[in-house]
């Protein structure tokens, strides 16, 4: 298992800071789905709070209802065939972790699962949840994150030199992040 | 003035979609402000919605729940001073417009305006608004988008190799985008 350390929860929101596609793993019982979200955003530092917009068909949001909890992922560019499969699929018909060669391992703070071959997750309770449109404006209550020991710099921030987040412009065209200033 | 092109409405969301930071323009009568913003985040095709998430004692949210509209303005690395002054100080003190050289322009869809500096800039009538902790999660219907016209590529997503936009990492550090995958 990889070599995970504790990210301050002060600190967590930093994971999704500058836009990166995540991947969000949830856990209802013997139900469980992987889903590729590039709308999401910090939303509260006290408390810790993130989220995301979920289309309202979505499996993910169903069990996110169900469970009231879900985990955020942080993928890296190697993982981009999977990341582009668990926004393709859904769960309902697929088990994504196998088919994605994605490795579940049980979250310490909630009940559902991390990826393994993910940079960092975040652990969140569900806080409150409201439509708007086709979507579902998802909130979360941080409860716990761990990262990679490369994974920020001693700023504090990502290390965008060392770490290649996925960031989605549109269709299947994406970017990455290089320094600029600062 | 510059020479601005509308942008489909249900294109308008790929303007903040890989999570760089805008500046939010706001007035209300004679009060204005323009504040920057990190977390934001598209919600919904349709009707098209984007949100962002502001401190709930920011002067620009006070201006939002007056007016009930406001703009998204999408500054380029070049305007990185003015978005780090905008992001620093509150226009309750200072005016922002004239401190930071933006120039206001009036808006076509709504009472506000847009920066002119900007190199696109979204349109928006308050659709929903809630609190979630110590910021307040704002939603806006699009009721026009503007950009110049070297902003796309021909499939319609953002052309980071000719358009610098700013992505936030944290304190004083920021990143721009390079192309990766097709």
């Amino acid at each position: 298992m990889s070599d995970f350390i504790p990210i301050p929860i002060q600190d967590s929101h930093r994971l999704i800071n500058a836009g990166n596609v995540i991947l969000l793993s949830v856990q209802s019982q013997d139900k469980r789905t992987v889903t590729t979200v590039a709308w999401h955003m910090p939303v509260s530092n006290q408390p810790k709070l993130i989220s995301c917009a979920l289309a309202n068909k979505r499996y993910g949001l169903e069990l996110i209802k169900e469970s009231g909890c879900f985990c955020i992922n942080i993928p890296e560019f190697t993982l981009i065939d999977a990341v582009v499969f668990c926004g393709t699929y859904s769960g309902r018909k697929v088990d994504k972790c196998s088919e994605a060669h994605l490795t579940a391992v049980p979250c310490s703070t909630i009940h559902g699962f991390f990826i393994d071959e993910c940079v960092a997750h975040i652990e969140c309770e569900l806080y409150s949840m409201f439509e708007a449109g086709d979507h579902t404006i998802v909130v979360g209550n941080v409860t716990g994150a761990m990262g990679k020991n490369h994974l920020f710099t001693p700023d504090g921030v990502i290390d965008i030199n060392k770490v290649q987040l996925i960031h989605h412009l549109g269709g299947t065209h994406f970017g990455i992040l290089k320094s600029q200033g600062g």
